[in-house]
């Protein structure tokens, strides 16, 4: 069990970077390089406060976020800052020596230095790697023996909810790039992973009983998180740019309390970019309009992103040459979908961000990015439950992105993803093509993320007339692992899955996980399998 | 956001060693070497699911751990497995190709090798390591190479919410070493720490409006977690053993519902050994007879143990030669306090461990202990919302405390730090001796822990007729802060907070931070603050 941990705050790590005013263009990669020259070392130590406010633009002409109050729980609204926490602020007084936070003391942590061999831009394959690959190594005590900016002695001690100054200041950044957000008072926060910061949201923003907004087909494991919490899903209509704002708005122009039994819903999940599991892509119209369906009703909206960096190139026909790649970091941020975040002038929007698929799920971190007030809450609630990354992640991290790679190498690596997913889609789509009856099972070609949605013509089989689709879907999942292949369900993943009883029949297929060769002889079986059902 | 995971599990990689019949006594280092021996090498791979069954004694002579069904919270009673997880058992098919669930390739991990430097045992301090410490490493495929039992290829991605069947061994392994519970189907759980485990605990106990008993002061960080939850603390009268045994049974036995507007509480939370803030450790008689009322009372007990293994060499007169070390692990492990669990006949205990305050608190892993059903709520839990602790942290600690330690070098470790904790506090208690003016200042020698629980007699305060003590502990905190000494105010821990009026004046120390020097400093300094306010 932890003593709080930030009565050792050591504030002399922190200083405001306001007084450094930048002009509020969209910040760049060099704009990042040119701040931090202006701002000095950062130097935080053991469980030394940040927040975004130290490593963003000051945004002075933005206007700010709205408040929330309105839509916050009861549980959240109660959250409240400790008492020892508070007296952190008594450690400015210089030569003070704290007998107050139960902090140990590094000298018993068993770790003195710690090395990753990691990739050298452009290098990214493994086998690059291991030949000339990059060794990076934290030791102990590097801060205070001016060789380093993190190091084990803070890493391995507590930390603090919203994460080390360290990865905060480069999660910070690197939104800034990717989405600069056009109100003021934005903020970052670490999370251990966007299922965790998803629960908390949850909990930050709903009662027993409430609605949450949704796709029609979503993410099942967040529908899952919700329903012990007495938090049922809405499913929303759906194309293959996924939600449809006209029916969003319809349904919440109509609602009906006393029919519905339950509040008009405040809050909406979706995964805007290669959705799980349909792979839907939204463009960037249909974001606007989402957005303005979410200003028209006041909603909150939880943009989740893990697929945003697996937007690949576009499809082409197999025996086309395939686009050209982006020649640039620039090039490629501007081929990126906008983002909620960067249209959110309100401060409505909580985008949850993930390291898990694009350096490693088992790292356990993301971040989100919402208004001051939101963060704040958010980080009251770290406080008490998950407090923080772990700080090995972190530092891992840390070696990875700011001293293997920084900002540039990052966005290179990020490339490097997208011809790999690319590939794989492709591959996929082929496989597809060669071996699945067209006539029965069509799909998009994703243009993001790890999933392909199948649409299978339920009213060509044979017992389209005297089956459930359900029973046939059951049936082909059945026949698919029979011939030696996993597929997903479609009715899996029905946001109103207690009550569902499916029109379509869908199976999702991942092209992320099994290689090349596998995946091929993965969806011949399959189609042997729709085949053989469908009586072909 | 993470697809489920363990549609990939690896069913391949978990056996049932319980076909090796050994006899139930308790287990010892040694035992563990046999019984692997037996089991032969742990084979298990990505996501695989394992549970504490697999590396555990049968126990089948024991009891069954009682049913809390009557217990359990709405929320935690509503957690169903997800679908997508019970596809898993498709996997065990030879020869079939998953594209079911989302787990990244590891050829995208861009971690190639991770190598961490720590003590030999029994070499422990930091010269020591720096100059002849091992470096152990792991490569991204040992497991498939042969060379290792868990890699970063199965760290890296995603787990289960019980944690790798790797470190889950170990944690199983040493919690039957040190608390042989005498019941049969206890079980382990990975927790990301014991703030989050004790959070999970709360919603899986507890409705709005209960009470939770606890000692009248009491870790302000689990009052302060409950309190959004509308779970209210309410503390019992401790002497230098913590909680009073009888205190609670009057208290139970009398329980009005009207008059407290609550139902009955049915959960303790207890720090037995070196509790925080007050240093107190329940003897062995004192744990059974609270064992004894929540039996009556059908209590649920948390047994929050951090500083178990800060138990401490018997304090001596500083000019008395300390007492002989124990000369072996088997002897250290006999001067251990008897845990809860370790009585624990009805399975009506939940131990939680953490590696904070013995490895390091950076890590965020400990574990929780219960009865099977408890077990399994809790990792429903952890399925939405933490999921699992880092893999880059399991995999270090398990480099550590498998490859580089075993059971046996971890016991030599833990014995070390008893040496370090024990100066320590050797030093502070000196420092007090010295410079506080003890007809004023009393305290009792910790037996276990990392904090002094100073008892300042108010009466003899100049102000003691005409101010309340919360003012006259205010003006010590902030003459304290004035010399230059920061020590936490008493009434910051009392449990009952929001109404709290202390009888008694306290102040609580720290010997685990500052250097040896700094602390006697500190004190000093203390004492300088407490003559002048008592006009000494």
């Amino acid at each position: 069990m932890t003593p709080p941990s930030s009565i050792e705050t050591s504030l002399e790590g922190t200083r405001d970077v306001e007084a450094v005013i930048l002009p509020d263009l969209p910040l760049t990669v060099s704009g990042v390089s040119a701040r931090r020259a202006k701002a000095g070392t950062l130097v935080a130590g053991t469980a030394a406060y940040s927040n975004s406010d130290f490593f963003k633009s000051p945004g002075e002409s933005k206007p700010k976020a709205k408040r929330w109050d309105h839509l916050l729980s009861v549980e959240s609204k109660s959250r409240t800052p400790s008492s020892l926490k508070s007296a952190a602020r008594f450690l400015k007084k210089s030569g003070i020596i704290s007998l107050g936070g139960g902090l140990p003391c590094p000298e018993y942590f068993p770790i003195e230095e710690l090395t990753v061999k990691v990739p050298k831009p452009p290098q990214f394959t493994e086998q690059e790697c291991l030949e000339s690959g990059q060794l990076l190594t934290a030791g102990k005590y590097d801060q205070s023996e001016g060789t380093g900016t993190y190091d084990l002695s803070i890493a391995l001690n507590y930390g603090q909810g919203m994460g080390s100054a360290q990865m905060l200041r480069f999660v910070t950044e690197h939104t800034e790039i990717v989405c600069h957000p056009p109100y003021r008072d934005w903020q970052c926060s670490l999370s251990i992973g966007s299922t965790s910061a998803l629960e908390q949201t949850y909990r930050m923003f709903c009662e027993r009983g409430d609605f949450v907004l949704s796709e029609e087909y979503t993410f099942a494991s967040a529908v899952e998180t919700a329903a012990p919490l007495g938090i049922k899903f809405l499913g929303i209509k759906m194309d293959a740019e996924g939600m449809l704002a006209d029916t969003l708005d319809v349904l919440l122009s109509n609602w009906d309390v006393e029919v519905r039994g339950a509040r008009k819903p405040h809050l909406v999940y979706t995964v805007p970019s290669g959705q799980n599991p349909t792979g839907a892509t939204q463009g960037v119209a249909r974001r606007k309009a989402l957005y303005k369906v979410a200003q028209k009703h006041d909603l909150f909206i939880i943009e989740d992103e893990p697929y945003y960096f697996l937007q690949m190139q576009p499809y082409t026909d197999p025996n086309a040459p395939g686009l050209p790649l982006p020649k640039t970091n620039e090039e490629f941020l501007k081929t990126l979908i906008p983002t909620y975040l960067s249209m959110d002038t309100d401060g409505r929007v909580m985008r949850m961000d993930s390291f898990s698929k694009v350096i490693s799920p088992g790292s356990r971190i993301g971040w989100i990015t919402a208004s001051e007030q939101i963060i704040e809450r958010f980080v009251r609630h770290n406080e008490c439950s998950t407090q923080n990354p772990s700080g090995i992640s972190q530092i891992v991290l840390y070696k990875i992105l700011e001293e293997g790679w920084g900002h540039d190498g990052y966005l290179q690596w990020l490339i490097n993803l997208r011809v790999q997913y690319t590939k794989r889609r492709d591959t996929i789509l082929a496989a597809c093509e060669k071996y699945l009856p067209t006539d029965i099972v069509t799909w998009n070609p994703p243009m993001a993320g790890m999933f392909l949605w199948m649409n299978l013509d339920w009213k060509k089989h044979p017992h389209a007339r005297t089956k459930r689709i359900i029973e046939i879907e059951d049936e082909i999942f059945l026949a698919a692992v029979e011939q030696g292949v996993l597929v997903s369900r479609g009715s899996w993943f029905a946001a109103e899955k207690a009550s569902f009883e499916p029109t379509q029949l869908f199976f999702r297929a991942t092209f992320a996980a099994a290689s090349e060769e596998a995946m091929t002889e993965a969806i011949e079986r399959f189609g042997i399998a729709v085949r053989a059902s469908f009586g072909l």
